[in-house]
């Protein structure tokens, strides 16, 4: 722990960070400043100022992103402040390029306050192709994400929702297939109402999930229940648990097919998973400590485990889905990322296992196999296309092979 | 005309911009993703959270800029708004880093309101660690740096203001030694009274030149004029023309040493000229035709002439300054760019060129020489700390090496 924590403190001081700002072309004499800069430079503005939408054929909006934070909910280390957490979004800038060719930078904001957050991205906009928010605390996310996307014309996305949410329902899906059950048909216990339960809630939904029961520290929230609400948890109760069933964890996860921990470690315990249908389904993904230990929960009977570590099968790692996520969105020159584009996100992570491969420890790809980012990025923006918000056609085959052009990861891999 | 144009569009349009966002580290396998990302990243988020500080140390932050502007005053376009400017904010960025070595990155605000730019930008400041102003129109341009420097802890400089006042006294500086003649005894007549010119006309006082006469559309600016006067007027006639001499630019120009014009094309005659003393000094930046042309100011007994244009003599090309300037108070971790520090940037460049090579045709040192960067970030970091606005000692050699050598100009003239 000691060396890894002097080797990431060393990586991180010898290079100054870890992203730089690259000329795409280069100025090394006059012809080629007169291009660049003045006058040449005038002639895609006045094309721009002519039609606004020319500034995604001749500046870089069209492939740059905002990675957004202010600082209040960073990694497992919570409200650090817009500085401190600069590391992670220049992390998280980097993954977008290396995976999917996005150029993303970080925006740390000395603001924790919604409405200004809300309109200091609105006057970023101009720049920007998309916006990704990144370890803002809830329940501002929740509204700042809303407002976002009613108010601004790109792609707005809250990844630490989203992103979880898609790979989280992505191994489900293949779960399923493994142990032969339905989604229509299943009885899903969560722990954990925060924004990443509240989004998983959601697209478990929007897949045809109709059976959820979400847990918080005081037990299974239920529409009436008279103790520890408030506006999001009424809004969970009318979403979930229609039979109002009360009770504690250990009390309503019996007869479950599948639990999804977003909760702390320990919160899981092998009887209560002795107490659930056949074939368990496990998504154990607190961080760093999982709410059962994988070996632990296969003692207790469970078919599939999943957690967020690296060190375990069927890690529920972000970087499945947000760097194909984008790379669609800005190829298709999206508005919006719907509600049916992160579907065809989870659909093209679970389709790249074979019925064949499938198995109880690989039912989520590798963080790093190379066909994830272009599988993602061609189906979300074909999706984009058939909804009606891309602003423009685009053939998912050419999305999917710029994509692999643009990784870093394939090019390693055929190096 | 139109096949610069077209290659504009061309190179802007196949490269989709100018502009990327790299990483400097790889993400190949699950040791780099542990080391740029989580859970390693969590040390750095850590120390910095201990010492805001240590942001200098490791993240971008110490050698990024943003290059904000509002779109109001592009190049000679006008207020074509902030999506139609982001042609030039990507162009001055890649200058930045081509020059110098500086991520810069471009920042085009949906808002011309003087209150929402400033608290835009101090919202912005965890990510940079240095503001280019750029393109703000007059007078708002004034009152956001004004402020900004004030509420905020790193420098902001609108270079179209002082950029272009540092690299005309440094040409200035270069004509008086060619004409022996001493800043001190010399009448300066200046036509415009915009950012640029009143930038330029306190630069020449801090510099030690006296007699100063300003002239607007309206002829000589003096305190007490009532005519054409406003705030910036009033602040203009207080520190100008102390014997508030009355007429147009004609009648004033008479025994005048220097023309410095930031106006309109043709404002300059040969007769002003002749009018003037002996070996006159004129700077005739008017864009893209200067106030009078090179060849006719010098067949009216011009000495030494300067213009804006890269196909005369003397360019007064920004280029000269800023990179350098910004480079310097970066690796001085510089709260501010103060006076003294522009000063030191106008030396540095006068001083490259030696008083056996100094003529009439050369007092400005070429756009591309690679020794200017060097040379104005050593200087202003030195002074920096001289002047008690460096966060950190720094050694002039160590910084004018680092600038050769993260120059892309220096390279290529190497290679």
């Amino acid at each position: 722990m000691s060396i890894r924590r002097e080797e990431a403190l060393h990586m991180h001081r010898v290079n100054g960070g870890k992203l730089e700002v690259k000329g795409k072309v280069e100025v090394k004499n006059a012809k080629d400043l007169s291009l660049a800069y003045s006058p040449g430079v005038a002639e895609p503005c006045k094309e721009i100022y002519d039609n606004k939408e020319k500034v995604y054929e001749y500046t870089m909006k069209g492939n740059t992103v905002a990675v957004v934070s202010d600082g209040t909910a960073v990694l497992g280390l919570g409200n650090i402040g817009p500085e401190a957490s600069l590391p992670v979004m220049e992390g998280k800038a980097l993954l977008f390029k290396s995976f999917a060719g996005v150029d993303a930078f970080p925006i740390c904001l000395n603001t924790s306050d919604v409405d200004e957050i809300v309109e200091t991205v609105k006057r970023l906009e101009p720049t920007f192709g998309g916006v990704n928010l990144e370890d803002i605390a809830a329940p501002n996310c929740f509204e700042i994400e809303e407002r976002l996307k009613k108010e601004t014309n790109i792609p707005i996305f809250h990844d630490d929702q989203h992103g979880t949410a898609i790979v989280t329902l992505a191994g489900l899906v293949n779960a399923l297939k493994l142990v032969k059950k339905s989604e229509s048909d299943i009885k899903v216990v969560m722990n954990g109402a925060g924004a990443a339960g509240i989004a998983i809630m959601k697209l478990l939904r929007s897949y045809g999930v109709r059976n959820i029961i979400m847990c918080d520290s005081s037990g299974a929230i239920f529409e009436g229940r008279p103790y520890g609400m408030n506006p999001v948890k009424e809004d969970i109760a009318k979403r979930t648990n229609t039979q109002k069933i009360e009770g504690t964890l250990k009390d309503v996860i019996t007869e479950a097919d599948v639990f999804i921990g977003v909760s702390v470690a320990g919160a899981l315990t092998e009887e209560m998973i002795k107490t659930m249908n056949s074939d368990p389904i496990i998504f154990a993904m607190a961080n760093p400590v999982p709410e059962i230990m994988p070996e632990k929960a296969k003692e207790a009977g469970a078919k599939v485990i999943g957690t967020g570590r690296s060190d375990f099968p069927n890690q529920v790692n972000n970087v499945l889905a947000f760097p194909g996520i984008f790379r669609g969105a800005l190829d298709a020159r999206a508005t919006h990322i719907n509600e049916e584009m992160k579907i065809a996100a989870v659909q093209a992570i679970a389709e790249l296992i074979d019925e064949d491969e499938l198995s109880a420890d690989y039912v989520i790809p590798a963080p790093f196999d190379e066909r994830v980012a272009p599988a993602v990025a061609a189906a979300v923006a074909k999706v984009a296309v058939e909804t009606g918000v891309a602003r423009r056609e685009v053939s998912p085959e050419k999305v999917a092979e710029k994509t692999r052009q643009l990784s870093d990861i394939t090019k390693q891999e055929n190096e």
